[in-house]
């Protein structure tokens, strides 16, 4: 590649569609180009990149016996309908209609379209284990497309689909795509953990996500000392445990003024203040939340929740634990539809104890047996103190749906850390769900019909060139992982002098002829300032100058991630080169 | 790749879904898998095939210097409102609304966005020529998808445009892009024939098909002994010399019932004898065709066409004559609001003496001044024998909308002949239609903006495949011209002994490591025949056999396309294939 004729115009100036650093380089370095929101084009840098985070991919899938087909992007409806995905997506979802006005729409993941193929020419257990993969164009219509190629609306993912008979062999195919994973994950160069995760609208069981680890992640996750890490939709935090009775017999209040949390509080530090002269805080009051769920029929069921008032029910814990149902508010019309529910005073009466609000009501795994509260009277105006779960109420049950807090202790007892993360890579045991709903079964050796058992397995990869920028830049540019950059080294030619370029050409020429690819700044006319911005910004890892060391006879060589610069004489220059690239 | 594992299901059935011999066959010998009308899935083997054809594309585009890039496929609407194309590709344009209701289209063609792109990125003269290529999912709305992979609804096509700041340079991108094709169209292995072209809704100038010479193909075109050859709407006929007037004056006759040319003649021949005797014919009349064009700002305009009454108006060549307004049927109420035209008997008359139709009025370049017709007397019932062109009747002019037969006489004198074919690529030169439009402007070296001029060129990746298997197959499979075989080389183990298995092994590894490609079939309760019959439906030019021959120390291998068989030394086998596979 010649700068002189690629295609390429660096910016200087942050593009003001950009919002995290590493695309903000990717654009002003001429990889990527946004042609509407989510929806990008590929200029010949970025290509190179892709083509070898795909390369990595491909070679680590066909190495665990995988084989690549490549499905469509535009797919009929009724499959995504008989497993109900049609519908799930919503809006997330990429509808149309073609010219005889029938229902298409733009495959977000593929696990339909794989069950029906195999289901088609596959029908006994000779013909698993099974696994295809593709390297393909997904479209989800997302409601905040944001990060650049982080979260476009159009990207590229690598989706697999292993098939087998039982359990056992779902567990190997699992067990085989997350190794590959783990060499994948190694090989981009990011930081990334595996954690637990809820498996949501695809169905399941086991299920993990590959996550890299950055601040700009959408997602949250916890980890604790002993290596467990889960998604905050997946944790799941200890029950706590029973705890002896020492509050004397429950007693309502007045309250006057006091439907939230933080007025409670107020009015009972200075109504009702403790005997132990403690002062009350949030964490002693029971907040009790309601929902509404939409099912998928289409039925509305009202839930209540018991939290502790110093946490919220987090919205995406809630979603998981209810899916495949809706979360929706609970509105005043609700509210009017159960006249035992008072208003900002609901407590575990109505809820829990006589059941009068006939309402589900599940508690937060972190009220104990034993424990005492205040909480709502069911009567406006008024809370109870001192009421006991066990003793003074009971609930239906308990859910996992609150906020995770640092600190909070884990499911292996040992406090849990919050941070962020980008979903790179997810594996799913997906179980019969998918070849139930669409009728994939093999005959046994007992010749009996069995259900096949699928996994899913997807990264993403347009997803992961952004990564690998987000996570590799400094304030000049970005800094390829040699297997990932676009060009091994980066030979610029700087000054007026013909020799130069002449020498440089050769230098070129060699460098290629030992299976190198280089991007050479052949630019006449174009100062070597402007020349060393533009090799920072790109990021090749190894650059070479070619400049007035020339006349003692020497280069310069420059390793992008440590500034580090060296001469060699320019004899030795290809041999220099290929031990910085191949370092040996 | 082995049998015994490969995501493959051979049939020995037609597929119900499939019209042509080529696709039958991918079909069968899972290359490709129907998913909805004009879809398609891409097996393993398919892979293998699509991405060898993909390779010679991208290698000769990277010989004329064009740099890959990928655009979207998931397109705003604007690029090509501003264009007019949202409105001309009509339905055969896949529209879809995103969840903010915003237009969105998914790409049949590209020119818009690389415009825009060239636009937003350079300015000036010194950063042209430039040549783009992408290899990419299209996707048409074809109102008869047909043909399998020859004419899909989603499909890949390879696609380049160029950028230059003249005509000059332009034609030096085509000259190129036509020669990287000549070089593609040769190495691919079908026969194909470079046809002039009408550019049709592409806009611009000069423009050529490739077409794949086939029975099956959609396009009709002409070619002469002295090599020239274009696409019927292309081909401009001469138009006629002036004959010397032989007729007597023109003379109104009573024809009653006779508004088709075929009743005329039975008239004429009853009631009208020729003087000379010879027998009137369709030839000798003037048949006058009313179409009404609609053009893009809605307007409609009535257009008549004078052919000779042997002679249909070809759809096809009207229609780009004509554009970009469309035609449509000239209907009763169009009649009704011209009472100057009695349908049936409609003459030059009205039409082109004294215009009291008002209608603008064409005649087919086969009709010479000086020659004598029978024709419409623009009165029910009557008809005009000997009336002369130039004589007794004029036009506005001449349009080359008749169908073209067999034997006609080209622009080159001589006479044409018809063919079929399938369009596989095409080269415009569409000048500065797409960049006027868009306001592609760069700087020339006095410093004045100049408009880009742009060339476009595309050849249809996924129908190469299809065309391909239509031009290389035998009757009992597929033949793959050995640059583009799914693999080199296909071994075949037979029986039950396991020493042949064992030394099948041994042979597949001999052959890998000489860096050939393996398909092995190693299944063990195959039969010998089934596994013969796989080989030959699958294509791989050559298939080496061990099986009984082993006892003697030999095996056999197959020439696919010539049948020939030879037996030869196990040991030699390697070195053997070896000469087979690269003819040394």
């Amino acid at each position: 590649m010649r700068m002189s004729s690629l295609f390429l115009r660096t910016l200087r100036e942050d593009p003001a569609d950009a919002e995290l650093p590493g695309h903000k380089l990717l654009v002003r370095a001429g990889y990527v180009r946004r042609v509407a929101p989510g929806i990008y084009s590929w200029l010949p840098l970025g290509m190179k990149v892709r083509a070898k985070v795909e390369g990595i991919i491909r070679e680590e899938m066909e190495a665990i016996g995988s084989q690549e087909v490549l499905f469509p992007a535009l797919l009929p409806r009724e499959p995504y309908e008989a497993t109900n995905r049609w519908t799930e997506y919503g809006p997330n979802l990429f509808r149309l209609k073609d010219r005889r006005d029938t229902d298409m729409l733009l495959g977000p993941t593929h696990e339909e379209m794989f069950c029906l193929a195999v289901k088609d020419m596959y029908n006994s257990y000779k013909d698993l284990p099974l696994a295809l993969f593709q390297i393909q164009t997904k479209y989800r219509d997302e409601a905040r497309p944001r990060a650049g190629i982080l979260r476009a609306r159009e990207f590229v993912m690598k989706d697999s689909y292993s098939f087998d008979v039982d359990q056992a062999g779902l567990q190997k195919a699992y067990d085989a795509h997350r190794d590959a994973y783990i060499k994948i994950f190694e090989r981009l160069g990011f930081e990334y953990v595996i954690v637990h995760a809820d498996s949501g609208a695809m169905g399941g069981s086991a299920s993990e996500e590959f996550l890299a680890v950055s601040e700009h992640g959408e997602d949250t996750f916890v980890r604790d000392e002993s290596g467990y890490a889960a998604n905050v939709e997946a944790v799941e935090v200890p029950q706590a445990a029973p705890v002896e009775v020492t509050a004397g017999p429950a007693h309502v209040e007045d309250t006057p003024d006091t439907p939230t949390i933080e007025t409670l509080v107020a009015a009972l530090n200075k109504d009702h203040p403790r005997d132990d002269g403690r002062e009350w805080t949030a964490a002693d009051t029971l907040k009790n939340v309601l929902v509404m769920l939409v099912h998928p029929d289409g039925t509305r069921e009202p839930l209540a929740i018991g939290v502790p008032g110093d946490r919220e029910v987090d919205p995406k814990r809630l979603e998981v634990k209810v899916a495949p149902a809706d979360v929706e508010p609970f509105e005043d019309k609700d509210f009017a539809a159960h006249p035992t529910l008072a208003k900002g005073y609901i407590g575990p009466g109505v809820l829990g104890t006589d059941k009068a609000s006939g309402i589900r009501y599940l508690l937060d795994p972190s009220i104990a047996e034993g424990s005492a509260w205040v909480t709502g009277a069911d009567s406006h105006g008024r809370h109870v103190i001192d009421l006991v779960y066990g003793r003074d109420f009971t609930a239906d049950g308990t859910i996992q749906a609150a906020q995770i807090r640092e600190g909070d202790i884990g499911p292996g007892g040992l406090p849990l850390r919050l941070a962020r993360g980008v979903e790179m890579g997810h594996i799913f045991q997906l179980g019969t769900k998918y070849a139930e709903a669409l009728g994939l079964k093999v005959l046994d050796e007992h010749g009996k019909l069995v259900t096949v058992t699928m996994g899913s397995y997807g990264v993403g990869v347009t997803r992961a060139v952004g990564m690998i920028a987000e996570d590799n830049l400094d304030e000049l540019g970005l800094i390829w992982p040699r297997e990932i950059a676009p060009a091994d080294v980066h030979v610029v030619a700087t000054g007026k002098d013909q020799a130069v370029f002449v020498r440089a050409e050769e230098l070129v020429r060699g460098l290629e002829d030992e299976g190198l690819e280089v991007l050479y700044d052949d630019r006449q006319k174009v100062s070597p300032g402007v020349k060393f911005k533009d090799a920072e910004l790109i990021g090749v890892p190894t650059i070479v100058v070619l400049g007035k060391g020339l006349a003692d006879g020497t280069i310069e060589i420059k390793d992008r991630r440590s500034g580090d610069r060296r001469d060699v004489p320019v004899d030795d220059a290809v041999a220099e080169v290929l031990r910085e690239v191949r370092g040996s």
